[in-house]
């Protein structure tokens, strides 16, 4: 047998994703039967687990919580959002990574995270080739806001956009029932990106959806909303509206920003559009409304999984233990689409550089000409990722997620 | 075989709940097999529906979409918030009943609802042994609120109560994630009780829950709930809030009364205490928080229900039937539990008058010193209740919900 190259650290990094343990699994799993590889480190909350040395060792875990990690929402090993600055203006971080790098003989890093992690992730990669440390560094997709470039989606956005149109679903259902209801708005997540917004949209298909459709790539007028609700409202005695949290009016002003608090990367803290829309609508316009903030249940809600997305979350996180050992670094694992109808996608790889701090919007031409909904393109796009299901075990009603122990 | 005695009619009323629609499965499937009754209709949108001879007729419609009940949240036959007056005042709906009610030879009326509901039922019970028109009225209970009088629990709490366990449950495990987190604070549903609200400490159960509870039970402090939010969040750096609606202040006001707007009943519509209390933790105590607002999501999340609380609505249903054949009237049924370990009910009824307008708040024993959480009684008492799955018929990651047509 070969000599071992050496050991492998996989971090989890930024927002959760109801399947970025899915991921985990796939890392780990694939990791742990390799020749190549020796141990499997998972870093605790991140980066800030591998500056401070602080690693769960995964040949020493159950099986069962590894097994688990294919049911668990959040981040089970720890997240954390912290800026890397620039290394040619602060080493000390890189200088320490490269210290934990060799004392534990880390060969492999696989990074699983967003737009800023891919950001981490690629200066860290370009430090340690800099100073001449031979790693392999990867990028492993993940964000329920489905804005990275190069890759056909991102693993979490299906299980997200399930959970959103069967919410949908079930509220407009719910909604019917009434001879004259209310307007509800519902506030999904999006930063800056409208894909989980839009995946309101898909309720629709079953006869019970979303009326109005407000995404933050289309600039918000509150005057157009008004005049659409009253036009909606008028027909149907109810209205149900699904708005991004990220709207911006045409000053590019965010309809919702409410606490005036930043976070580790200087964005705005997000909530309140909802809020701030129903009671414009309950004072000025006197038609009841009511709210629905689905917060961060929209990442977590590992009860709703989509079959399609687990299965390419596990696969992606496979890949990436696959380009590792084929020597591939400073690259992101992509999904590519093959076809749509029958759903078919294939793996592969593209360059961090590209990658970095670069958000993929939704296209004009998935948006409908007024602005306040999606077209057939969106839909063919989106419906594939949120096919089959993954029943959680449950025990005495509720779900069992994974936990494991640093020695 | 004897002469059919009549014809039987159902109505929703008030607020859905996930499972009403099963109790309306069991409704329709017992009526329809029984030799005494003749035709089974069921109102549209409640009592307006009667009132406006507005009515669906079962044995003309599919067989699919009567299975397809035990999986339709909502109210699939319609509701409505309509108050009666006392006939005794004003006799106008009550005659015009009577006239519908000889039309279509209704010898059964059945109606599934909560406390205001009951109240109807009741007065309807009372005018027709008044004119001396023959006729079984039968209060059917459902709400998610739990708060109906001399029954053990309602049919709706159970899958409410899971819905709200297994998110909070999702949510605690997304936000320990995080090193350094936020203070998230979920808005929960119940007017003057709390029992949706109590639900959310289920989760603890599993190690992830939530850190406070506030009941509207529990006069409710601002101060103290900042002390409360300062020493969880200074021992965890995080903190998960479970807060109900219908919070009231020392003062008995609305803690988060926000648009002034009030009902048919003349309730107070609720809704942005989350809000509030999350500002206020913004911008006095500079602590990061964001707001849940659930809203009819809790009601209407089809997609998990508690398999228990499903059964018990169809044979809530099914009693229904049973005791109006057996010549009762003026009751409601109710669930008797019999134990809690192993979990044991029984079918019982309660007579009209003594539920109308009566609501069950959670006792005193069940709510902790602290008034910030709960007691084991109140974990012994809600636990059985959530147990067991329904998992939904999902056609491409969406689900199917009943549809009648009215001939």
């Amino acid at each position: 047998m070969a000599k071992k190259k050496g050991n492998l650290l996989y971090g989890q990094s930024g927002g959760p994703t109801s399947v970025i343990n899915a991921t985990a699994y796939g890392v780990i799993s694939e990791a742990l039967k390799s020749d190549k590889i020796g141990e499997v480190y998972t870093m605790s909350h991140g980066i800030k687990g591998a500056l401070e040395e602080e690693f769960y060792t995964m040949s020493k875990q159950d099986e069962k919580q590894i097994e688990l990690l294919k049911h668990s929402p959040g981040s089970a090993f720890g997240t954390v959002r912290y800026k890397m600055a620039d290394f040619k203006e602060d080493e000390t971080d890189y200088v320490r990574l490269l210290y934990i790098f060799q004392k534990y003989n880390i060969r492999y890093l696989l990074f699983n995270g967003g737009n800023d992690s891919m950001d981490t992730c690629y200066k860290i990669a370009q430090y340690m080739s800099h100073v001449g440390y031979d790693i392999q560094v990867i990028g492993v997709p993940k964000t329920i806001d489905n804005d990275l470039p190069h890759t056909d989606h991102t693993p979490g956005y299906g299980s997200a956009a399930k959970y959103i149109a069967n919410t949908m679903q079930e509220v407009a259902y719910d909604m019917v029932a009434y001879p004259k209801g209310k307007v509800t708005v519902v506030e999904i997540m999006g930063r800056h990106a409208g894909w989980l917004t839009a995946a309101a949209s898909l309720a629709s298909l079953t006869g019970y959806g979303a009326d109005l459709i407000y995404l933050p790539e289309v600039p918000f007028s509150i005057e157009k909303f008004k005049k659409d609700v009253r036009r909606v409202y008028g027909e149907k005695q109810q209205c149900l509206v699904a708005v991004s949290e990220g709207l911006v009016n045409e000053e590019g002003i965010l309809v919702g920003s409410s606490s005036g608090l930043k976070d580790a990367f200087g964005h705005f803290q997000l909530g309140g559009v909802s809020t701030k829309l129903s009671q414009i609508l309950n004072s000025e316009m006197r038609i009841k409304s009511r709210t629905i903030e689905l917060g961060t249940t929209q990442r977590a809600a590992s009860h709703l999984h989509s079959r399609s997305d687990v299965e390419e979350a596990i696969t992606v996180g496979k890949q990436a233990v696959k380009y590792a050992l084929k020597g591939e670094h400073s690259i992101m694992i992509t999904i590519n689409r093959e076809s749509s109808n029958p759903y078919k996608v294939s793996f592969g790889k593209h360059k961090l550089s590209d990658i970095a701090n670069v958000e993929r919007k939704i296209p004009k031409s998935m948006i409908n000409e007024d602005g306040n909904g999606v077209t057939k393109e969106f839909i063919d796009y989106a419906l594939p990722l949120i096919n089959g299901e993954n029943p959680p075990p449950f025990i005495n009603g509720m779900q069992e997620f994974a936990k494991f122990k640093m020695e």
